[in-house]
């Protein structure tokens, strides 16, 4: 159990930077797109990065937030949201989609993974570990295309993406059953996610829909 | 006491699971109208089966939610989503808004009766039970039109819709007052606002509003 | 610390009544421009009352919500919604949006102030203080434009108003580090944010944007 705590304090906050900066330059992107003002920039950039985790730990009842816990990374992102704009506002060209679905891909599968694996820490069921680690993934760029006024692409371009991260946290769950090291889990879990989003993006896999 | 508390313990959950399965119904047909894909039905479904109660549960401070006490609910509505894209989604006749029009009449009143209820139990005042109420069976539909990218018919279609649950919830109210049995109440408030609707939509009621 | 405490179950109700009535007037103008029905115009008074300083609340786990220990506020705000459906519902002339200026102005130095206090007096980190002010001023107009399905104007019109927020916030930080008296330094920075935002419409700054 020492090690699970020590894991939990030690490790999970590198991850959920990793994910959380990830998360943020592609919601600067978007508002890029959007062509928001300098508040549209920060706030979509805060509304993806920190979003997923903030609803996570309201439904775990987890407080502080983890971004109370780690300032930093809030002052990380106000200062990306500045670069940012003072980079990228004397482009022409639009910042392609393909350069968001990278970084979109790796926190994608690293918030999943730690949103499952502080679920199983909370005792909560398989299947609610499961959604917390999807929400923690999927609700921030919901709420980035919620707040720019689009039908949320999680929920309408036919591309798999939460079902990607429904599978990856699944494998978090069984290696948790199965008393596999935490670490190798979440890397594992994560690898999975981010992995088949990408062969889902390359091979232009299609999730069923209805019919016209 | 003990009445209500084996009362809150038995028979409201199998209330809250009519109520859960016909909102996820309303969710299911919706999004078949947008033509979401299969991500988009299961998390609309979710959003309208869950939404509210969910809100409730986080405003009352009660924890676990009510979907975690009964994880199965969960599974009812994942199969009730697939179950329904595989049935649907070859047929070419768009559901009929007279189909979505019961189960949501229905969900109404159970579930503004089940929130109002929970919130009186839990030693509020009347009207914020009541508002609770209206949150616990609105809520859903509101969040299912936002991510639809509507402005909620809720607010704008002049139906009496939010007005009948907010007549039923000062009906459930009134008998909690004056010490009527929990059960009787909670089919009585129920059937007040299913009823109310239901002649608010044959009658063609309209809300009061403003002149153009 | 027994003033700190005095005042802030004395004071803080009366500036909070205040910004709740003036961000609800903003909130039912706004409806009245998008011809919502009469539970459209109450809802959006409610979300852009009390939406701001219900997440505020729910972030900080502060029960029982600011409206539900002064329900009186709840009846206020539902019957300036239908006294305004009653009084306005006639006019020909849209409001204008000069006059939604004035009173959300004032909200917003209202609230961005109280709200950075209570986060201070919460024992948050300065930053945190300041974001969660700016979060109690600023959701409740967020929602009532997410909720009219627009793009939010605070991320869009290149006017400063968050940002007039977030040095009105740093205000209050400044003269709570230094010791100042409570009640002076709400009212100092409430005035900053109010007045920055009255000079930044009449001079009619501009933030930082795309090139297009």
């Amino acid at each position: 159990m020492s090690t699970v705590s020590s894991w939990s304090t030690t490790v999970l906050p590198v991850v959920e930077t990793m994910a959380t900066l990830a998360f943020a330059v592609s919601g600067i992107l978007e508002s890029a797109r959007k062509r928001l003002d300098a508040v549209g920039v920060c706030t979509v950039a805060f509304l993806c990065a920190f979003g997923g985790g903030t609803l996570r730990d309201l439904l775990l009842d987890h407080r502080p937030f983890f971004w109370v816990q780690h300032i930093e990374l809030v002052w990380a992102v106000l200062g990306l949201s500045a670069l940012s704009m003072a980079l990228l506002r004397d482009t022409h060209r639009e910042p392609t989609e393909r350069f968001i679905l990278i970084p979109d891909a790796l926190s994608l599968g690293l918030f999943t993974a730690s949103g499952t694996q502080l679920a199983l820490l909370a005792h909560l069921p398989s299947l609610v570990a499961v959604l917390l680690g999807i929400v923690t993934a999927v609700f921030g760029g919901l709420m980035r295309d919620l707040v720019c006024n689009e039908i949320p692409s999680v929920l309408k371009d036919h591309r798999p993406y939460a079902v990607c991260a429904f599978a990856g946290a699944w494998v978090l769950v069984l290696l948790w059953h199965v008393g596999a090291e935490p670490w190798w889990s979440l890397w594992i879990s994560a690898s999975t996610t981010a992995g088949l989003r990408g062969v889902a993006l390359w091979k232009q896999w299609s999730l069923p829909s209805w019919r016209n």
